[in-house]
């Protein structure tokens, strides 16, 4: 069943009505769907979901009354953070749209020591605009309850680790040099212990050491290696959510 | 260091050297990484990693020496077969890429009711060369030793299970009815101890509930749920093939 987020409303609580003001929606649902009278689909109000049923429609709005509230749990219990490094095309689209559907709740778009791609502040507000209209879309197709927020682009040199409980970076020269590394598995604890994760990955071409250096100075930073093999730039935070999300849910059924 | 998977050679034992015959590698070496004598880069050769050094360069061929063979491990212990759902787009080659990253053996594009995506005999065979391409580029890049074989389309209704010491099918209606579902983490011991493992992932729509009545005939054969959102068609192997390889290099490090 279709799904919305619904962002301007007014709600009825008596009559259990809602009414909505969300211009794209309001076309969506007209002119994509052509929803009628009586027509059902779900509404996210407040990061809650109800099931509605149309009652009327026209240009400026269309009201719904609620026949449910639905009870289901699509949120992970810890809130997870994707910083990535900034790569070229629309491998950040891929990354944000994957890790929405997994389970993420916030993305960093990082600068770096190695990234190409620059952005002056137009072509900036440009992508994050787009990157937010992805992660909206993710979010209703996945069902999640929230749609993540985008963050706009940092500075990894100055960007504050201080707001997280517990901060994964990954690094891939333990894997290149074929040495022995730190597994998320080794982790899995003081994740699920969490309340708020910040993982980190590079642009093409990954981290410098003195980046590694500089985020190991603090004592709730820990390196991982993503398994044996080179992963690309936008695959890593899709394997690190991938794996995040398992690790959570893994008790909860 | 750029690496290739060479075909086609001549090995002097003796001399340690190494002549290649396959035309788009010494394409490569030549024209695109401008290659010149005593510059090094990886051959994969039967499998096996040799740094090697350039003695001499022609149209024909490229003769190189062997300065060391490399010990990496970089495939998972155990056989990983990913069957999906052909989908439209290069969705496709989205799951091939991602997977051989994360360490795939084998692919099994599908079709099954309610594949979309209909391919006459010569569209099939363009298709499966381009999917080797990116297998292969998709091994070298991550540092693979094998390159995953592509599988022809099969159909879901006659295609054997037999081969497989565990089949793992992804199937949705669970999480969507907010039902309790197998979660991958209760078959981590059976994935651990088993030689071959086939994951099925349905296309957009998911599998029938007959379809998987008739796959679950098999003892071999378990249904999981992949966390409780709904992943798109593509989505879903590559969460399933980032927690098995999870699973699998969670004890090697």
């Amino acid at each position: 069943m279709q799904r919305y987020f619904v962002e301007h409303y007014e709600r009825t609580k008596e009559l259990d009505e809602i009414t909505i003001f969300d211009q794209d929606i309001i076309h969506h649902m007209r002119n994509v769907m052509r929803m009628a009278i009586d027509d059902k689909c779900i509404l996210m109000i407040e990061q809650e979901p109800y099931q509605v049923k149309v009652l009327q429609l026209d240009k400026e709005s269309i009201c719904c009354r609620i026949i449910s509230r639905i009870h289901e749990q699509t949120e992970l219990t810890v809130d997870v953070t994707m910083a990535f490094g900034l790569s070229k095309g629309d491998k950040p689209e891929l990354i944000i749209q994957k890790c929405t559907e997994l389970g993420a709740n916030a993305f960093i778009p990082l600068n770096s020591e190695r990234t190409i791609v620059k952005l002056n502040h137009k072509k900036e507000k440009k992508r994050i605009d787009r990157y937010v209209k992805v992660a909206s879309e993710s979010s209703e197709q996945s069902y999640r309850h929230r749609i993540p927020t985008i963050h706009n682009v940092q500075s990894l040199s100055n960007f504050s680790l201080t707001d997280y409980d517990l901060v994964i970076v990954a690094y891939e020269e333990t894997v290149k040099s074929n040495q022995s590394y730190t597994h998320l598995s080794q982790l899995r604890q003081q994740i699920q212990s969490s309340t708020s994760v910040l993982c980190i990955t590079g642009p093409e071409g990954g981290f410098t050491s003195s980046e590694i250096d500089q985020l190991q100075q603090h004592d709730h930073v820990m390196t991982v290696g993503l398994g044996r093999r080179i992963l690309r730039a936008e695959t890593a935070p899709i394997y690190m959510m991938s794996v995040l999300s398992y690790m959570l849910e893994a008790n909860d059924c």
